[in-house]
């Protein structure tokens, strides 16, 4: 059994059970972004939640244990993703990803947007021609070093 | 005489007057972000905003017409960008790309966030611990039709 | 069990039963293409329809709750096709792209044709010189938003 | 001087004079869609045609000569197309692909769709919730030999 | 059971049997390039072949329906083939892809030599110096539309 | 000057001077395919036919010294190739790769057709449904060693 | 069983004998280099030498019929090998490829080094400054045909 | 001017004086593989041998400096070799790489033959059925450390 | 089983009985960095270091055996690795490869550093500002040879 | 004139003046290994810097000016690098690439070591047996954030 398969194994679980990625984060703890990731493969879980993820979709003392390690990170399986709500947004480094690069240098210097001490929300936003979905995307600028 | 070409000559341009992208759009009249996005080739300008920009930078009338054209769109000269300050946001789809779809359609059902009616805004989130960046994505999300 | 798995199971019983795709969009309701799309595992059935399938193939109950999950997109497993029937679809792209992309622009202006608020239709054209195919694609103009 | 040169060059001059495809077809006789694609470099031009092209656009005998030999097709610099208007139609053979390849074998039998006696039509469809593109693929069923 | 499970049962009766392929097309009718080219999953079977060879081989039902299917064309497991036998075509296409190009224009005109309304032969030449093989390609030219 | 120079030169004083193919060939001595490959960059000509061109042509002294060298083979710009024309011989290999492989190996045993000690002949046939272009290739049979 | 089942299995059961590749080669008669090439899947064994291996290794019927079946070749997973040993020779290939080609053109003419006509050799250098590894490839020069 | 500068330059004059690369290298000292790995920009020139080459091909001082320093190696323009000359030794990769490592192993231990401490040598063997090319490769075996 | 099964045997056992690198290096006798490597495939372990692993994880005989082969070497499943904390030493690569190359040949002359006569070194060095990871590649100056 | 052409321009003066490296870093001011890296184009110099090196290598107003942006990063032409130097350090992340994300994980926890906050030293080890490179990376330790 390796990461593949706990995470396989719960997406049936959750399934089963009719429970939500957000339902699941009310009981492990945690915003929705991290729990949903984290249950996907992307992060390791702490000793507590992957004892509450385990007694919640019933899984095996070994998932429990996969579940705490650190995994290796990765979901797309290929360079361009090709499902369509993925893609929009690797699209948008297309167009954007110079404009965004020249920015934060205009703005903060030569450093980058840290994706390590960053967090992620997403969320509804009501408007009358139609509903809009904002992404915020909060990385702790880190300054390229001197030496 | 091509879009690249011109988007050379702005970058030329720029530095040799030294303005910053804040500074450009203010004349251009529209946010920093899409101004960028815009003088870097993958956004049309207005007939207003060429002529605009052609006085601002000293450009041919070659130019101003080339930049009222809409642009072969596409900044990244590998499917997989190498520079850091990019790589991190296709880092952030590594690791969240699916997550951000399971939230997606969790929330709003089957469709997309539009990568089309979008806005995008880069800002500075005071910290003590070292500011931060704030990267707000704010897209119209598009239902799948069911025909 | 996965959709990829779910999908298999069904081509498997469509050709136990004989049925042909138009038949069963007849049961599901809905158009030959969006439900011969969703039943190849691109589009996400209804509780209602996911029930007649299950019945109408003798399916599980896993089965049919995985039907009514948004699946992840994309039906081809190399970047360019290899089956000459789908290839021929690639080589338009390649002879009409800059073309599509031109045409579009000077007849909208610069935006895109959804491909989620989006129809296709696949019919045949009676011709004394051999019959002809016809694919209509339909779709949204989405105008590129300034801000 | 190569093909490519000559797309450039009439991408310049039809700048410059300030005219649209549809303005240039009616001059050189064929539908917009042919016309456009021959001239940004995928169709050769009968030699009327490109005495004409040369007369209207001002170009050189050189030019003239090469636009009237068949081009090396394919306009797309990477096999999967970065710019967001042209892809949309990439993303649309990834969704379905399949589903066209099982729709044309169940109403013709095992052949394709000939993407060389093959016409298409791009235009608008009014529509009071925001026009929509129509693009008509019209192509020869080709049938397998079995031998 | 797919296509690809069915080839390799083939392959294994047919070593068990000590059957040639051209022995399998005298039972089949047809070439020995079009039977061969079917039974490694190329080409769909007539209902009666397929009857034919589920004796011949001793196959289930399943089987037999499966060969009646058109296929998903594609032989090659990368772009560019490994085996030296497939890869000395490919070579061929490296050196003479242009001049085949070139000729057809100036025989025919511009247009292709069809892939769908085509056979192949291949067959022993005597040679003292070395027998040779002669590898006939044999396809309907077909014109590029003008419309 | 390199060869991929000449070979421009070539193709622009052989437009000039309104040749073909054939007619070059007969100059140079040899069948059409071998020069044609040859004056596309394939083939090296001998001190004779290179002085021979060079006159025929108008080119310079370097150029004819050029034409005498063994080219660095390949004329396709990519794995996959994009033109039409040339793209069916490369689906011709996506479908009969293994075909050829299996029928070659059964008729001669373990060995390849050599691409080395080989001739390629592109001719016309009549047929009333539409005439058809012959593609014959013909290599020596080349057995591999056992040592 | 396919030939890739067959090779784990002799890889298996030479472990588990604990013999080695010139024990086995001396068994089968024949090189220890080309011994092993066929044992790994890219050379047809002789009846006879597949009787041999099968009792030496205790390999089913099945298995022994397979051996002697041409086999499809290619060894690397990857068009850039990933283990360092077998990397050196890619490398080599990066610094000497062209130099290659220019000293075989120089000493022979236009033409390959036949590698199907061809043996090779691996064997050890005493030296006292540590060891050497002399691989000797040895193929006919193969001249291209002009006609 | 960088070092494919003076690599098409030396080509250039070597074909203008009509010098082999044999010659060369006798001017320069070195075995002639070499030296044509040298001249052709992968391997640096000593002061004297660039001072040499200097004067017999009559290059500019920029030269003969650029020629002193260590070239970023690679000859190949793609991850597999398009030219013939140049596959057939990555075909041998293909067939024998795992061989190659396997024998090493057995003989030598866990560890590379050195692509640096290296020499190859091309020369011919006489053969009545057909001249043979032999390509010996040397390198010294270096051993895994294990710490 | 083969060395992948053995590794996925490995961590599932060191999983269980909650060990960690360090603690099985001491076990195995040599560092924490090659003991790693060897056990997630990379290394040979000797036959008395596979027969502790055997014992302290409980493994099979065969296990055993498989471990004491040179494996085939190579751990990213993508050339560019996905990994943040892998991907990180990729970038490194990409920033500073032509720096190390310029100052390897600066110091040394034209040679590499080992990848073979070579040991790393990870470990903490601790800073108020937060702790610093420092990894130190050790490996032997190999120069280029003349020859 | 971009960043490419101002390292152009570097490296030939750098060449042109004999200078190396370390001196040139002594008139910057920094480590040979940053100094080296800005210089190829991968860190802006601060406004002294960028002077200093004006006037030492004699370089224009704009170079000046270029040389204090931020670049666009990444220095390798293809995802696998060619160069031995430069490959030798790819192939240790092939070898240990697991083994470190391991190892770091074991020590620290989930996270990363930086590429940002982060320095390099290349120096010489003296050993009998042949000087050893030692290449020391040390960077932050990031820490994943849980949100």
């Amino acid at each position: 059994m390796n990461r593949i398969d706990v995470t396989s194994l719960i997406l049936e679980k959750k399934r089963l059970h009719g429970l939500s990625w957000k339902d699941i984060s009310v009981h492990l703890g945690g915003s929705k972004e991290w729990c949903t990731a984290a249950l996907l493969g992307q992060m390791p879980l702490s000793a507590k939640q992957a004892h509450t993820i385990k007694q919640l979709l019933d899984l095996s003392d070994e998932a429990e244990r996969i579940l705490q390690e650190v995994p290796l990170r990765g979901c797309m399986d290929s360079a361009v993703p090709t499902d369509p709500t993925i893609y929009r947004f690797y699209e948008i480094l297309q167009v954007y990803g110079t404009t965004i690069k020249e920015l934060i240098h205009e703005e903060f210097g030569d450093g980058i947007m840290s994706a390590i001490d960053f967090s992620m929300d997403i969320s509804r936003v009501k408007d009358e021609q139609g509903d809009r979905i904002k992404v915020t995307l909060n990385g702790k600028y880190l300054k390229y070093k001197k030496y």
